[in-house]
C-alpha cells in the first residue's frame, strides 16, 4: 500500500517517500546531535551540524556503507538546495536596506578591504603552493576567502549579547555588502573560467558584463522590490486561507531566487536580495491582525531545511583526500590567509569609539558561504580539469571549520576588553551606559 | 553561476533549483489566491487549492502548455509527498490518544457506521454503474468512501466558533477513528489487488495478516510511542541549539512513516500515528524555556507544503474525461452514496443533548484522504488493467470536491438549528451557557 502519485510506480511497497522520510530523520537527528555538542563547548551549532556530517560521510572508511547512497540522493540534494535558498532569504530578512545604508561608508570600506585583502591572500597562496595549476585555481582560491557569513557573524555577537554596539552594526553591514561583493566576485571568475572552458579568452568586456548584468540585477530588484514589494505584500494581506503570509514570502524568495538564475547568477543572490527588501512594515498588516512576523514564520522552515544542507556537505567531506599530500599545508596556509586577510577590514573603520579589532576579528567566519563557494568549484572545469579538486575543496572545508571555530572565543575575548577599554575611556557613568546597551 | 552541489552539473546555468523554485512559487501563489476565493464564499481554502489547480493543470485545453511540466516534476512531486506527512502529523497533533479514549463509545460507533455504510453503498454504486469491472473496482470505491477528512472537519467547526460543542468532540474523535479504519480498509483492499495481481487469490488469511500487521503496527507504535516519547522528547529538550523541537517532532514523524512502509502500510498512517502519540506534555519543557508548542512551530512548514499536494492533485485532474460516457452518471452516485452513506453516523450517538443530524453532516467531507485514496488506485492495477481509470478519478475528484463543498453551509445551517433546540429545551438560563461555551 502506498501513495503513489505517479501510476507508474504500481508496487504497493515502493513509495519512495519512505526512503527519503528515513534519510531526512536521520539527517535532521544527527544535525541537532551535533549542533548540541557545538553549543556545550561554546561554539556555533553550524559547526557541529558540519562535523556530525564529515564523520557520517566517511564512516564508509570503517566498512558501513549503508549512509553512501544519501550523498548522491537527488531528492536530499534537492531539499538542501532550497534550503539554502531558505537560509539566504533567512539572512537577507535579518537586514534592511536603510540598515546597510545607515552603516553607510564605515561598512562599505570594511567590506571592500575585506573582500580586496582576502582575494589577494588566497591568490597568492594558489600562487605559492599550486605553482602547476592554472590561474583560475588561483583566481577561484581567492574567490572563496572574500565572503564573511553573516549568519555566523549574527549568531555569534546575538550568542555574546553585544549585537546592539557599534561595532556589531558594523561587521554586520559590512558582512552584508560582503556577501553581494563577495558573490559579484565569485560570478566573475566563474564566468571567466565557464568562458575559458568554452574556449574563449578572458575578456573584460565579458566581466564588465557579467558584473553589469549582477549589479543590474541587485540594484534593479533592489529598487523595484522597494518599490513593489509594499504594495504587493498589502495586497497579499487581503487573502484570507491560513499561512498566507509565509507563502507569500516564501513565493517572493523563489521567485527572485529563479531571476537570479535566469540573468546567470546564483539563485541564493535573488534569495538574500528578497530578504533584504522585504521589511516588516511590509507584512505590517499581517502583524496587526495577530500573525507572526515573517522571520518567525520563516524560522522553523529553516530550522527543518538548513541542517540537511550543512549536514550533506559535510558527509560530502572526504577525509581521504587529507592523506594527499599538500592538503595540510594548503589548508594551514589558506586558513592564515583568510584570518590575516580580514583583518585588513580594522583599517576601514571610519569615527572614533569602534574597537578596531573587534571588527576584524568578527568578519573572520567563512561559513556556508564559503562552502557554497566551493560547491560551486567542484562543477567548473576547464578543458575537462576540475578547478577544485578534492583535495583543494578539503583544503577550502578546513578553512571553514577553522575560521569558523576560532570567531566565538576571539571575539569574546576583543569585546571583554572593548568594554573595559570604552569604560576607562567614558568613566564609569559611560561605561555603565555601555553595559547596559549591550546586555 | 550556479550553486552546483553535484560535480556533474558542470553548466553555470543549469541549478536544478531555480526550475523547481520558479514552479515552488507558482504552486504556492495559486494556492494562496484560490484559497482566497474559496474562503471569500465561506468555503474551506483546500477547495480554492483545488480548484486552481484543476484550472492550472487544464490550461493545456486553451493551448498554454508551460505549466505542463509540473504534473510529471519528480522534485515538486516529493514536496508534496512530504507536505501529505506533514499534514498527517500535523492533524494528529491535534488530537491526543487520551482525547480519543474520553469520546469514547459514541465516536467508535459513529466512526463504525461512518466507514460500513459509505462502504457498502459505494461498493453498491460500483456494482450497478460499472457492472463490466472486476469486484476490486467495487470494492475500491467503496473504500474511497469510507474516510473522513479530519483536516476539513476541524477547520469547518473552528471557522464556525463551534469547536467546543458536543457534537463538535464526537465528530472529531469519529473523523480521527474514521481515518484509522479507512487506512486499515484500504489496506486490505489495496493488498487483496495487489495479491491478485500477482496471481495469489483473495485468501482470509492474507486479509487477517494485513490486518494483524496494520493493527499490530498501530497499537505498537501508540503503546510504545506514549511510553518512550516522553523520555524521548525529555532528552531531546537538553539538546542545546536553535530549532530542536520542530526537528525532533519531524524526524519523529518522518522515522514512523518509514517504519509505517516498512511493515507494508502508508507512510501517512505512520505520520498521523506519530501526530497522534505527541502530545504537549511531551515537550512541556521546551514550552517553558520560551519555545513555541509544536503545532505551532509546524504550521509554517505545513503552510509551505502542503498546498503543494493539493494544487499538485487538482493539477492532474483531467477535465476531458469528464466528457467520457458515464463520469458525470458515476460522480453523482458516488457523491450521493458518500453524503447518505455518513448519515448513518446519526445512529451510534449515545446518550442526550447532542445533535444528531450535525454530527452525521459533520463527517460528510471527504478532503485530502479521498484524493490519497483515489490516487493510491491509480497505482494499482490487475492483469494490466488499472484499477482506477482517469475517468473513475475524476469522478472521485467531483465526489470529494462536492462532499467538502456542501458541508460548511449545511454545518452552519444544522448547528443554528441545535443552538436554538437546546436554548428551547434548557430554558433561556441553559441556552445563554451554550452560547457563550461554543463562541
Amino acid at each position: 500500500m502506498c501513495v503513489a502519485l505517479l501510476p507508474a510506480e504500481a508496487s504497493a511497497h515502493s513509495d519512495p517517500v519512505a526512503t527519503i522520510a528515513l534519510w531526512l530523520a536521520l539527517i535532521l537527528l544527527a544535525a541537532k546531535l551535533g549542533g548540541d555538542l557545538a553549543v556545550r563547548i561554546g561554539q556555533p551549532a553550524v559547526l557541529g551540524e558540519l562535523l556530525v556530517g564529515v564523520v557520517l560521510g566517511n564512516l564508509a572508511l570503517t566498512g558501513f556503507t549503508a549512509l553512501e547512497p544519501i550523498k548522491r540522493d537527488p531528492f536530499v540534494e534537492m531539499f538542501a538546495r532550497v534550503g539554502v535558498l531558505i537560509l539566504l532569504f533567512e539572512v537577507g530578512l535579518e537586514s534592511t536596506i536603510g540598515q546597510m545604508l545607515r552603516v553607510g561608508w564605515s561598512a562599505l570600506l570594511v567590506a571592500g578591504l575585506g573582500v580586496v585583502a582576502p582575494f589577494a591572500l588566497g591568490w597568492g597562496v594558489g600562487a605559492w603552493l599550486l605553482p602547476e595549476q592554472s590561474m583560475f585555481v588561483h583566481a577561484f582560491l581567492g574567490a572563496t576567502l572574500t565572503a564573511t557569513s553573516v549568519g555566523i557573524t549574527a549568531r555569534v555577537l546575538k550568542d555574546l549579547g553585544h549585537s546592539q554596539r557599534d561595532e556589531a552594526r558594523v561587521i554586520l553591514g559590512a558582512a552584508v555588502i560582503d556577501d553581494v561583493l563577495g558573490l559579484l566576485i565569485l560570478a566573475v571568475v566563474t564566468s571567466v573560467i565557464v568562458a575559458a572552458d568554452l574556449g574563449g579568452s578572458v575578456s573584460l568586456s565579458g566581466i564588465a558584463l557579467q558584473l553589469g548584468i549582477a549589479a543590474g540585477f541587485l540594484i534593479g530588484s533592489l529598487v523595484l522590490g522597494v518599490l513593489l514589494s509594499k504594495r504587493l505584500f498589502a495586497l497579499a494581506s487581503r487573502l484570507r486561507s491560513r499561512g498566507v503570509l509565509v507563502a507569500c514570502g516564501l513565493s517572493f524568495c523563489f521567485l527572485l531566487s529563479w531571476l537570479a538564475s535566469v540573468m546567470g547568477l546564483a539563485p541564493i543572490v535573488g534569495a538574500f536580495a528578497a530578504g533584504l527588501i522585504l521589511e516588516d512594515v511590509h507584512y505590517r498588516s499581517f502583524v496587526a491582525r495577530g500573525e507572526q512576523g515573517l522571520e518567525h514564520l520563516i524560522h522553523p522552515i529553516s530550522s527543518f531545511l538548513v541542517p540537511i544542507f550543512f549536514v550533506l556537505m559535510g558527509m560530502r567531506t572526504d577525509l581521504t583526500s587529507f592523506a594527499q599530500p599538500g592538503v595540510l599545508g594548503l589548508a594551514t596556509a589558506l586558513t592564515i590567509a583568510a584570518i590575516i586577510g580580514k583583518q585588513a577590514c580594522a583599517l576601514g573603520v571610519l569615527g572614533r569609539g569602534v574597537d578596531r579589532l573587534t571588527v576584524g576579528l568578527g568578519m573572520i567566519p567563512r561559513g556556508e558561504v564559503g562552502l557554497i563557494f566551493a560547491n560551486i568549484g567542484l562543477a567548473l572545469s576547464v578543458g575537462g580539469t576540475r578547478i577544485i579538486t578534492s583535495a583543494t575543496y578539503s583544503a577550502v572545508v578546513v578553512m571553514v571549520i577553522v575560521t569558523t571555530l576560532v570567531t566565538p572565543p576571539a571575539l569574546k575575548w576583543s569585546l571583554a576588553r572593548a568594554v573595559r577599554r570604552s569604560a576607562l575611556r567614558d568613566g564609569p557613568a559611560g561605561g555603565a551606559r555601555r553595559e547596559s546597551g549591550s546586555s
